[in-house]
């Protein structure tokens, strides 16, 4: 079949979005069901793609069909293109199916030229009209078509207002106006070295190629990216009949929404002008009247688009944003869309439709982006001091929200800062762990290394605090206490603004608005838990991080990193002399030491999760990590240690790696030193029969990490079961708890049937597993990694994004070997991943029990369950 | 059915070895074929395992079994057990199904007692006989069965002979052995606190007992560790009536081969004593005489013997190691097995064998351990010498062979020590690339850390040097120029001596012997070659390598790695000038000098491999590796390369990565800087072009590392292309080249099928896959992975033999994948494990094309690839 290049408006529908464009297919549903359109045709995205794969020429064979519909256009309105009786005045629209700012957008009264203008002056009797959109239409085509740039025009008027002495547009004459159009058409021909094309069909094609070309121009490419949508969709062009709301005082043109766009109050919301097109409403340069007040000038035009408004609203069960113009008195509807709203809005909106009966719940918990949930949970920069904000810097929005404060390079100073009631920025090169207090007290946390999953993202998500990392751009003086971007320096103490959520770095306190959550989010995530068919928990490592998510909805803990407990000020001198110890005996009693504090921590986390499972994750990073690396630590601890500082340092060499993140870590410590984690065990079991007495419902789950081989996993098993078994018949206290593993090594998911013969359950540490499937490094891969996102050599960052094809074919075959050998096997996920939507779908449809995600993305993850269970049972 | 715990040696037959163990097996076989066998039966292996799985008891059930058969023995030989006429005694020896050097060897003369000896005296006619026997019984039950130590005994025995003035054995008198039969009871009471055993049904179950306990004394595991036996297949027991070479100047034992086993000649090689038992030839103490001399003392008994060594070899098919007893004229074969033999006579005796028709050359392909092969292509100390010398620490076998050496701490020293003539052992913490002239300088290298695929065991094996890697027993105290293992001290100049086969390291200067190819070495692997389907490639990235390779038989280059190019004196300027040049255009003009060198290596390779393909991997390390990190040097690089020190500093700090394992490297370089692999794609096509002007036939093929993602290939490889065919559309010329990858990367495995598309052929990169996989870097995998594999966590250390379970499965999945997507797909593999022959035989059954390994094991690869053929095709 040959393929059809272009639609009539009354040959498509509202369900041909791919092909006609939003805008295409809206006209001509608003076509199909009877309202006002001024008829037009759309020309396809297969015709713009054909286009691009044609060199960036249209083929004769989309010409020609063109010129039919336009033939046929011409009959229909007894009107023809350039004619110099009765002339067609065209608009040119892009419509791509996604809305997409940054695309060229409109070229009104195309048709125009020294003959028609006559012609539309006789037709219309208006002169003046006639000649108006003659200038207008040169300066728009030129603009938008041609690229000629606005303000060159705006200078040609401004020059003859001056010399004439008028002060409004509105003063210019006719033969102002005619002279205006000689002037730009010198103007055109002056910049395009051709003269302004008079032919109106060269006109159209000229357009059509312009709409085609900004496509691809570099902002409507950047957006495109921004917002997921598929670079090869490509744009359809709309082509309609003018009608014009600037024909005198009983014409007007006007945008409304159906309801308030930042609250979702059910309230018409808009704006028109009298005798204006519709540039004019954008332009700013008249002030627009309220939608209501056209109730008075124009009764009848406000009744009918009432109704009009109404029957849209309804008939594509949500908020429209709607174009009109009334030309004459006669209302025409040019454009209908899903209106544009905040995130509040939206969920306000959503709610109010399925109350009013006009979608479903589950037509409402598809419709709100988890993107949308996610600005709602944490602070924004007000849009307008953003606006006027400078960007100094881009680097990976690692966590989201909004921050300002001033700046300091180390932990300690940010301490003092804040404890002085500033607002500190902690900026560093990287963090470590032994920042995380200066992380807790700091207003946002920036760093010039590290990826999506690098320390300072992954615990600053956990905390909801803002984080931009990985901002390569930057130079981070840590020693002279200052960041470098090129030519500009900022000190220490000096403002910036980093907004989490885009990567921004900017200069100076830019303002931020609160965090407010309506009502209706608790309806929508109560509906969203009704849906979902798999349980949400939280990766929290301490009672505060844990209760927070409780309230988030959080139905237990997916992980609880035990190493965060050890770096604490108390404990991290018995930690260190557990790891210099040269002799078992000598471990063993610094580990006695640590016993009693680990004690705590799980009763605590026990307390608080009271009825719900906590998975507590043994003792995983390196034990260098706990090392002090700079002269003065090690000189302090040297004292404390009562050591040689040399044996110090030489314990320290010892202990270094090549490569920390496959090295002598997780489970393998506990094959070398398997009383860290009998130590880690005694402590949770008491910890959780300490709870249990005072009536708290314990469910404790022990999971050993890093297991590549079932071996590791069973010995390790063993051990543990022996020391808590041991306690239990001491205590005479029976309480259930499970052991599992993290699977997080390739060879993990290959040989899950064999690893979960000694498996409770299996976690997938999807952040690991990515380092490893993809031999990246996250602390490093910040240096390629952008790149290869730029360059489309990969779909997406993998650490934010569950790569399907690579990682997920690995924990497909874990998951599915698992229960292989155990049908029920519990299976969870506790990687970043877990709180994105795409891999959140993805874990659902492999039939995982549970993701867990940091605390302020449990309401997403628990949208982005629902969404895709009702996806899957569609 | 029920199980059968024993077998009389006419139920069984030469292939009952698992069940029976080699000698039972090999004892029924021999009563089979009707040699003059004393009579018995043997106690299976499935006893043995039994006794295991039942706390380390005999059930009853075997016990009868034991019994019935011990009943028939005495029927048919009308003797009894401890009865006063006509005593049967028995000799009760192990039997593994591998012979097994530590385990319980043989009792002799169980069955007598205070009344039995008497009987035997009476029987024999021979009261000092019966006596010497009966004391000999009492400390060989006590030392083997029981654990007494054997010097204790002599003890006694000495004090006796000393205080009656005796020099030898032979002056005891009957009396005189009658007192020790007194005292060595006394002290059998002493030491285990019962009485000795006078029933010799009790003698039989306790010697039964130490037989099966022996399975698993340390000795025993130990060595079934280092000859790759599982411990799982226990041993079998041989209980057979006792024939006497002692009695008298009629009688006699011995032990001979069939064939010289120290050269594989065709002569009976072997050893009897007049008037002993068996354990008087081991022992030592008379010296035994050559097996020739017995035709003149005993004819008849000689002349059966030698018909009996041919009968036996031709139906073994292989030379014999025979142990026989004469009984008053009358022979007895005691035992027969496969004898043991050196390398030499190993390939020498297979090929003799052929020669001789009795077996084919399959069989002898199959004949031959791929590690014997490997011992005779390497030097190896003197057993002599090396039985003296002191072992001072174990690291791995990083590359086979012997070397001693004085020691020096850095590869300026060794290059000064051997250019005076001095031979040398580098020692280092760990080695780099910047180490390499010393390593070639050096007799050996040895180092405190990395694995069996550090840098300097990947290196080592390359050139054919002797390499201990990650003995992390001595400490290395680079700085003192001294090696510390506890108390002792090493320093520098001092000797140590090193065996890359065993990882034993050695104090002072041990003799070694020279490497010596027979010509039936060269047979050998001509019919290997005939036999295998699956190329051999060696990794060579020099012309020298590479001409030994060929000379080693190699087939091509499976893998030049460039960047060992880079360290080159002349260059590493140009390269550090590259890698610090701010722009495109600075790095253009260093990458501009190292082009022609980069050519001259490649048209070198290319002029050695004449008509061989040559694989070029593309520059694989990061950047930093090739900077310098001493102080000294970065002075010194400031002022060549007219830099601020401070700026060099800054750029190491910029290019420093926490895993430079999963960092900035591979193709992601290319992607960042792709005007790299240009200038290499260059210089291999200027290489080509000029080698093939010079009548050369040059096959390159051009691998690209580290591909995660077919969009890195398809982008580097359009670019490499283009590159390319410019240059020959410019010279003119038309040279066959392919573009492929190296598959290392997990992730590449699971999406070969894609990555084929854009890709020649796939190099199985089994290093960095099993790096990646297991999550192990290799460098720091030394920590802990020496106690996976004593604790078998781990089968092998996956870096040595391929882990079929885990990166085993990638592999295969990638191969299947590409296949898919390109059925001819050419597939290889450069990882150290393509010169492993278990990973070879997988490799070829997974159907790959071809292996790559160092030159020095391509005798092994060919061997290796051989046997897997034959083996399929069974």
């Amino acid at each position: 079949m040959e393929v059809k290049y272009v639609y009539s408006f009354n040959e498509g529908n509202k369900d041909m979005k791919s092909l006609l464009g939003g805008k295409g297919a809206n006209l001509a549903e608003m076509t199909k069901i009877g309202l006002p359109v001024p008829p037009g045709f759309t020309i396809t995205t297969d015709a713009c793609n054909d286009y691009y794969a044609n060199d960036e020429a249209i083929r004769d064979v989309i010409i020609k069909e063109i010129e039919i519909y336009l033939d046929n256009l011409e009959k229909n309105l007894n009107k023809k293109l350039g004619c110099n009786e009765n002339p067609l005045l065209l608009s040119v629209r892009s419509g791509a199916v996604f809305s997409m700012p940054g695309m060229m957008d409109t070229i009104l009264n195309l048709g125009l030229n020294d003959t028609s203008v006559v012609a539309l002056s006789n037709a219309t009797q208006n002169e003046r009209f006639a000649y108006d959109s003659y200038r207008r239409f040169i300066q728009m085509f030129s603009d938008v078509a041609m690229g000629i740039q606005k303000y060159k025009f705006e200078n040609i008027l401004d020059k003859l207002k001056e010399s004439k002495g008028y002060k409004f547009d509105t003063d210019l004459t006719i033969e102002d106006l005619k002279e205006l159009v000689v002037r730009y058409k010198e103007l055109y021909k002056k910049e395009i070295r051709k003269e302004f094309p008079r032919e109106p069909k060269e006109q159209l094609m000229l357009a059509i190629k312009a709409v085609f070309k900004s496509w691809n121009n570099p902002r409507a490419t950047v957006y495109r990216k921004l917002n997921d949508i598929a670079h090869n969709l490509g744009t359809a062009v709309n082509i309609q009949s003018m009608v014009f709301g600037n024909m005198g005082e009983t014409s007007g043109t006007g945008v409304a929404f159906t309801r308030n766009p930042s609250t979702g109050e059910n309230i018409l919301f808009g704006e028109f002008l009298i005798n204006a097109q519709g540039e004019d409403v954008v332009a700013g340069i008249r002030t627009p009247k309220l939608i209501s007040s056209l109730e008075e000038v124009m009764p009848n035009a406000y009744d009918e688009f009432v109704k009009i408004t109404s029957i849209l609203e309804n008939h594509y069960k949500d908020m429209q944003d709607i174009e009109f113009t009334i030309e004459n008195e006669r209302l025409y509807i040019l454009q209908t869309r899903n209106g544009k709203r905040t995130s509040n809005a939206s969920i306000n909106i959503v709610v109010d439709l399925v109350n009013q009966n006009i979608i479903d719940e589950k037509e409402a918990i598809m419709r709100i982006d988890t993107k949308q949930l996610d600005q709602l949970l944490h602070p924004s920069f007000e849009s307008k001091s953003l606006k006027k904000a400078t960007v100094i810097a881009k680097g990976l929005p690692a966590s989201p929200g909004a921050a300002s404060g001033k700046v300091y390079f180390n932990a300690e100073d940010v301490i003092k800062a804040s404890s002085k009631g500033e607002c500190a920025i902690l900026v560093r090169l990287e963090t470590s762990p032994e920042d995380i207090e200066g992380m807790v007290c700091s207003q946002g946390i920036l760093t010039a290394r590290g990826g999506m999953t690098s320390h300072a993202a992954v615990v600053a998500r956990g905390m909801g605090k803002c984080c931009v990392a990985g901002c390569s751009e930057i130079k981070v003086d840590e020693y002279n206490k200052e960041i470098r971007i090129e030519d500009v320096i900022i000190k220490e103490g000096e403002y910036i603004s980093l907004d989490g959520s885009t990567g921004c770095v900017y200069i100076g306190d830019v303002k931020k608005t609160d965090v407010y959550l309506s009502g209706n989010f608790e309806v929508l995530m109560a509906w969203a838990d009704k849906y979902r068919d798999i349980m949400i928990r939280t990766n929290a490592d301490n009672p505060v991080d844990a209760q927070m998510a409780i309230k988030f909805g959080a139905e237990g803990i997916g992980l609880c990193r035990t190493e965060h407990m050890f770096f604490d000020e108390d404990r991290i001198p018995a930690v260190r002399e557990m790891i210099l110890s040269k002799t078992l005996e000598q471990r063993l009693v610094a580990l006695e030491k640590l016993l009693p504090m680990q004690r705590k921590d799980f009763f605590e986390m026990f307390k608080v999760m009271d009825g719900k499972s906590v998975n507590i994750r043994l003792l995983d990073p390196p034990l260098h990590e706990f090392l002090p690396h700079d002269e003065e630590s090690i000189k302090s601890l040297a004292k404390i240690m009562e050591l040689d500082e040399s044996e110090i340092r030489r314990r320290i060499v010892d202990l270094d790696e090549f490569n920390p993140m496959l090295g002598h870590r997780g489970c393998r410590l506990a094959i070398t030193f398997p009383e860290i984690y009998e130590m880690q065990a005694k402590a949770i079991i008491q910890g959780a029969i300490q709870a249990t007495k005072e009536g708290t419902k314990v469910i404790p789950e022990i999971m050993i990490p890093l297991v590549g081989e079932v071996k590791e996993l069973k010995v390790i098993r063993e051990m543990i079961k022996e020391t808590i078994d041991n306690i239990m018949d001491e205590e005479n206290i029976k309480i259930d708890y499970t052991i599992g593993t993290m699977i997080e090594v390739p060879r993990a998911c290959l040989t899950a049937d064999e690893i979960a013969k000694e498996a409770d359950f299996f976690s997938f540490g999807t952040n690991d597993l990515t380092q490893m499937t993809f031999g990246y490094s996250r602390d490093d891969a910040g240096k390629f990694l952008g790149e290869y996102v730029n360059r489309e050599l990969l779909e997406k960052d993998p650490f934010e994004v569950l790569d399907r094809n690579g990682v997920g074919k690995l924990v497909e075959m874990g998951a599915k070997l698992g229960r292989t050998t155990k049908p029920d096997l519990k299976l969870g996920i506790c990687g970043e991943h877990g709180g994105e939507p795409s891999s959140i779908e993805f874990c659902h449809n492999l039939g995982l029990n549970y993701v867990s995600c940091s605390p302020f993305r449990v309401p997403i993850a628990r949208l982005a369950s629902a969404q895709a269970a009702i996806k899957k049972n569609k």
